[in-house]
């Protein structure tokens, strides 16, 4: 049972999953091309997977068979786990609590080696639309406190699967990083009465140095203090608080 | 010029540095191994690097020349520069100031194939006692608020050169991560009038399931919420709040 444990300086929860080295991987040590064996992420491998949360389907295949364009599954070796009573517990100086949560797996196509950069512009969409759906979902357990999405692409990035896919996380906490986004944001608005995402986008707008895009709905752009080379953000320009209550945007 | 950026939502400083990008590399890309050239390390090419600032050396033989167990040199392509005067400046939403720090090399050994791993106890005694006198040195340079000593060791931990080094950098503020663990520290001891690392030590002295090491003065353990595998912590047994402060240990 993969637990939470509280860094008793730091105040910073981690999630200790020793289970999770048991995974299966298309990458070999010491090797950066894929070994090309078997995908259970691939089409007609539905039964190698847990039973699907969502999918978008063609009319009529019924779920877990193939005729599906993107597939939501639980994750096979979560790094935390769904079942179970959020018990808290403390050890002298220390605090833990069962790690439980919702890890699963986003299968952005069917097709083995189509990433994300070659799908079609409504495949994207769909993803898009998935992460949405899921989240809205894994909100109304009441045990979850954050849902995080991410996605690694490639060995590099930590990925173990070469099939395009992306992972969903909900959380029985709110992870520091994120509470320290809130905070200063509220600091913020403390001080000037005004959102500070609604005043970096302004700013951006305005100087036009580090646009990346733009189009009516969003703009990105390259943070003024990148934490990483490429680094870039996508930001709503009218003010919305939570991706889960978007509209799809015409 | 590198400069020092604020994130204005999380209150962090970057280091933003494009210099950087042209320092040379002992790795290619898509490559493991050394490339097996020049190296500006090595005893004999003492005149590649800047004028040592600090060494190790046998009697009688002159700075910057052979002859020595340990360099310590300022980096030649530095994240932060020493010259100059510290400027803050805003920027609408932004807040910048010069990138003034310092940015030193400690060269462990003369030869290009040890590690600290495989030298001798002594020379690992000089490692240490040279990053405590660099510390002592750095902090008398009032623009300074923090000095920072890393190693990275391989290609995948970052380092470009392959020579064992580990690096020092002086900053002009306190990195956002201290700054959390002294607030973290200063809230357990508010709430409880201990020390929140002295309980550690106990506790886990007491338990003795996580340590790794021990010694009169020392213990080293694994942390209870470690961060990555194989993350371990050195802590000193008596009260030390800063590394500076300390007296060889017999």
């Amino acid at each position: 049972m993969p637990e939470l444990r509280k860094d008793p300086v730091l105040g910073r929860w981690v999630i200790i999953s020793t289970e999770r080295g048991r995974r299966p991987s298309d990458f070999k040590p010491e090797e950066r091309s894929s070994t090309g064996g078997f995908c259970p992420l691939c089409e007609g491998n539905e039964d190698k997977t847990p039973p699907e949360v969502l999918a978008f389907r063609n009319n009529g295949t019924p779920p877990n068979t193939q005729g599906w364009s993107l597939r939501v599954v639980p994750n096979k070796f979560p790094a935390l786990r769904i079942e179970g009573d959020l018990n808290r517990e403390g050890d002298g100086v220390y605090d833990k609590m069962t790690g439980i949560g919702a890890h699963e797996v986003v299968i952005e196509t069917p097709l083995h080696h189509e990433t994300l950069a070659t799908l079609p512009l409504e495949a994207v969409e769909n993803v898009l639309r998935a992460y949405r759906e899921r989240i809205v979902d894994l909100r109304r357990d009441r045990r979850f406190q954050y849902v995080l999405v991410f996605k690694n692409h490639g060995q590099a990035a930590g990925a173990s699967l070469e099939h395009s896919h992306s992972q969903i996380i909900a959380l029985p906490i709110v992870p520091k990083r994120v509470k320290e986004e809130i905070e200063g944001a509220k600091n913020y608005f403390n001080y000037k009465d005004r959102c500070v995402f609604c005043d970096i986008i302004s700013q951006e707008l305005n100087q036009r140095k580090r646009i990346i895009a733009e189009n009516s709905g969003f703009v990105s752009v390259a943070p003024f203090a990148s934490n990483f080379p490429f680094e870039s953000w996508v930001l709503p320009k009218t003010y919305h608080p939570n991706f889960g209550f978007m509209e799809p945007f015409a």
